[in-house]
């Protein structure tokens, strides 16, 4: 039932201001630093499984899961930064984690190692379907990178070992993971490999989970450890999937398993199971979501709490969550084709999904706040407000490395004889349409601006489609010629010759987006937008104390280039500053003066980039 | 170097409309809900030292603090209420608690029959000398009740007993509370016995806080406990009381160690140590307080965080902290005779400190929010958003019983031949000033009105002063013959005669404070203060969604009585509300257009009391 198909990486060579120079960027160094801290950390090493007691880097259950995200950012960079030395040395690595797998397939390097008596006694905590999970899909993108199947293989026998020990069967462990991950990535192996018995293998997972008796509340009574009997829907697992009425506990984990969700069903024809990922994106959408796309408000428990509790300055909207909820409106959108999944797909690519990678690409929020206050502290490495090289848990950095590299990919789907533009980031992009080789060119400084051309470069014959989103924050659009619009694509359809050029400007206004009056914080403030990006302002511009400033909403806004942050378009305009009689006094009955100023404002993604200031989002308004 | 004398518990019966009903509320709800909870839950039957392990109820090494609490509070409330059944109860349970005396002078339920090995093992954690400075304080309230003796011997062998165990010697105990309370309790019983041995403990308590080499480190790895190596910030205990450079640490602790350091200074003419309580002071009422007189921002720690960290929604500003603060400003202004701390403690007593408790006096809030908004959760008991009978660390509602007794005496002072008014709340004063007896009625509906009259009722022959205190918010006041005007008290002074009237209006108008812009969220907001008191916006009169309110801050306010809390006056007034045109939307660009309409505000302290409906105190304004 699947309706567009996503371009494979390596078909889209991004070529625009705000993507082309991440995913160089990510070649360079975001790859580079991980695989570095990878080394450092011992991660790499814990695959001799030679660690004895009393040496440094001892194994953590997660560690696989790291190095299998940078293993398969590797994959993909080498698509489109071809490099040998890189490709040996992926090569190399993927020896190393092949030779830790165990005679029956199982292939882990805490549990190999560490604590053998417990493999598979604890999926609720121990991570170790989600690390399996994740070897898969670094496997699979080897494989497709390369065309070389060890690792694959290697996967697939892992694979092998899993269908006989999950399943239905009476002498079968009726468990699922604690941590979804491996749902979505039994059906890449599927794909790559032929095997149905792997996504097979998903779908019991999807369906399992939350089956009376709950499979956690067993494990907990097995393991005497009470204190897990507790909190099944942080996991997803207090209920079956389809009986969920909305999303529900940790962001991350809820938007693979919705991902998963949406593969099996895609693969298996199951309306039912695809109407219930439709009702979880709309439950996300339409309550808990930040304006930046960031998902998982609190850092109790990195969840989803209740709807409208979207707190700025504690904000969690873990830089994972942000991602997992682009690949989840990636796959959502070329499921269904609604456009609806390509609006919030690009709010976070442009937002809340980028804004954790620092732009020189070795530095990293766990956590992405709404607002940041010069003087704020914070006790918690993870919700540190400090770009970090880092964390214990690094989950976030080495997602990176993976994400980059496929963006282009989620920029542009075909459809039988339509090439699809989701997001008009300019790129050189080579599809394999039904009638054979479509490619085009895409020039245009979007999101900075909205003149967009597009160069034919090679055609079919015959008639192909040319499908361009007409963004919904775009009022106003004009065409070189006239198109047909479709379901929020304007469609161009003939039979091209290479250099036809098409030429569409969209319209960027500078809106101010106002919230729902139940996040009350936000009353009487406005997201500054133009175009997909919203900005924010930082005390480097505009010094601190930035609710000082209120911002007239209709008025004449100019774009301007932001200073120290080169080929980056910002936002000013006439604000007015605040001030009050008693500078000192924390509350005082004197109404505040004000006078008129101008702020500066910049992309929210790219917060941080010039030292650590104060932020603001909301700003206020008038 | 004390300047005033507090006026005695019992020679103050208030007789206002606002604090009166809440003591006569303690009399007959709140201590009887409190003793039958402590009944309840064993806290009583734990002093029998008969508890078993298999049998419920197992002691907490708190507990006693709550026994002593209610029991602190029973005693100055025989001296508003009398009740001769109340104070047989009250004996019964004194003679039950001195029965749980060891030979040794000894005298703590838990470490008693729990864990007698771990006597002062851990004076970080376990609250030994924290009960011990509770039993104290309700001790010498009883002696000071009932004239008996018994408590307040046993309390003094207690004591005995501490002077050998902690103190300068080498065999002794270098070590201090982890919780302090017992400082302002040795002094109190200093006072009560007249064994200034009390006072030197309470002052090596104090003196050797924080010294070199850590007591609690050095306590740590004796215990083999390096997770208590960290936090010395925490308990005030990370240097030397007078190095400390601000409030630091758990709200509770650091204001009753600040009480204890003020009455030591006084009692030793510190002057020192006492400019450390004014630094102190001057740190929380500069930069960590909450507008209401709230302290300890944050429910990690119950703690003083940062300077201008005053979160609205997450705002832990715990019951206990907000009466410690009173204590403490009672303290310093019975000391300094300094206005401010009367301005302080003024701005609790009418807001933050008494939020806590329900008006019908059974119910308690742990935290108290500056903004709740009806559909928010919390899966924290003692954050929770609604008033709640009882808590597993019940220190809140046992604190009530002692703290709403001693309003009237905080309200008042003495010095010399002066009586200080610190607080106009109606009432009948007796105080022995240094000429003789001094009765005055205070009549009048502070602080729902501003006209006040004072009727002498005995006076001696000599000349008295009455001084009345000018709040800082007044603008204006009229008095029925002149005044001076003394540092913030307006003095009467001459020969009375019985039947002598002083009549003071002080003018209430209302205005919008406005918080320093640091505290970003609530730019372009105000607390709307009339008098003593803070409003707030229900959503029991107003709708839910509050933030959708704008009230122009310079307009004709009125008063009104609050429909269903008889005797309140509340605030009403022009508004606009803000809706959207897409009402549904999470964010979208449409600015909300604006309706006129009435806004209907109640003081912050008697919010919640008519079912559970959004708060908001800090409304927008125009």
């Amino acid at each position: 039932m699947k309706t567009w198909q996503e371009l494979p990486v390596g078909t889209v060579q991004l070529q625009d201001p705000f993507f082309a120079p991440r995913v160089r960027t990510n070649h360079e160094r975001t790859i580079p630093s991980n695989l570095e801290k990878c080394h450092e950390t011992g991660r790499f090493d814990a695959f001799r499984l030679d660690w004895k007691e009393g040496m440094p880097n001892k194994p953590h259950f997660f560690w696989d899961s790291d190095v299998a995200k940078v293993l398969e950012g590797m994959a993909y960079d080498l698509q489109l930064n071809p490099d040998p030395e890189r490709a040996a040395e992926l090569d190399r690595y993927v020896d190393l984690i092949c030779s830790a797998q165990q005679p029956d397939g199982y292939l882990n390097v805490y549990f190999t190692q560490i604590e053998p008596e417990n493999r598979w006694k604890c999926l609720r905590n121990n991570h170790e379907l989600y690390c399996a999970g994740h070897l898969m899909e670094a496997a699979v993108a080897h494989y497709r990178a390369t065309g070389k199947r060890t690792f694959l293989d290697c996967l697939c026998r892992y694979a092998d070992y899993l269908t006989t020990v999950f399943g239905p069967g009476a002498d079968q462990c009726h468990g699922y993971p604690g941590h979804p991950e491996i749902e979505l990535a039994l059906c890449k192996l599927a794909d790559a490999s032929g095997n149905e018995a792997y996504r097979d293998l998903a779908r019991y997972f999807v369906d399992q989970r939350g089956q009376e008796p709950l499979y956690f509340i067993e494990e907990a009574r097995r393991n005497k450890r009470p204190e897990d009997e507790v909190d099944m829907s942080l996991f997803q697992a207090d209920r079956p999937v389809r009986d969920q009425p909305g999303a529900s506990g940790h962001a991350v984990r809820a938007l693979y398993l919705y991902s998963g969700m949406a593969d099996v069903a895609t693969a298996c024809d199951d309306r039912e199971l695809l109407a219930t990922c439709e009702r979880m994106w709309d439950d996300i959408v339409r309550h808990k979501m930040y304006v930046t796309g960031g998902i998982g408000s609190t850092s109790w428990g990195e969840r989803f709490t209740y709807d409208y509790d979207l707190p700025n300055a504690t904000a969690y909207a873990e830089s994972c969550a942000g991602i997992s909820l682009v690949l989840f409106c990636h796959r959502m959108l070329n499921i269904t084709g609604d456009v609806r999944y390509a609006e919030t797909m690009e709010r976070g690519l442009y937002n809340g999904a980028i804004s954790g990678l620092s732009l020189e690409g070795t530095s990293f929020f766990y956590a992405n706040p709404q607002v940041f206050a010069e003087n704020q502290k914070s006790g918690d490495g993870q919700t540190v407000r400090v770009r970090q090289p880092w964390f214990g848990c690094s989950c976030c950095p080495t997602n990176y490395c993976r994400f980059i590299p496929q963006i282009g990919s989620f920029a542009y789907s075909s459809e039988a004889n339509t090439l699809r533009v989701n997001i008009p980031a300019a790129a050189e992009v080579h599809a394999a349409l039904g009638k054979g080789p479509f490619a085009v060119r895409l020039e245009g400084a979007y999101p900075y601006d909205g003149a967009l051309a597009f160069t034919v470069l090679e055609t079919p014959a015959t008639p192909c489609r040319l499908a361009i989103r007409i963004p919904a924050w775009c009022p106003h659009y004009e065409a070189s010629e006239p198109g047909t619009l479709e379901k929020g694509y304007l469609v161009f359809e003939r039979c091209w010759k290479p250099g036809d050029v098409i030429r569409l400007t969209l319209d960027m206004p500078v809106q101010g987006l106002h919230a729902h009056p139940m996040l009350e914080e936000n009353a009487g403030r406005m997201v500054l937008r133009r175009g997909p990006l919203l900005y924010c302002l930082e005390g480097v511009d505009n010094g601190p104390m930035l609710s000082s400033l209120v911002i007239p909403e209709h008025q004449d806004f100019r774009t301007e280039p932001v200073a120290g942050l080169p080929g980056v378009m910002g936002l000013t305009g006439k604000a007015w500053r605040e001030s009050r009689v008693d500078p000192d006094a924390l509350y005082a009955p004197d109404t505040p003066v004000r006078e008129e100023t101008v702020f500066h404002a910049v992309p929210y993604a790219l917060w941080q980039n010039r030292g650590t200031s104060s932020m603001l989002l909301w700003v206020r308004c008038a």
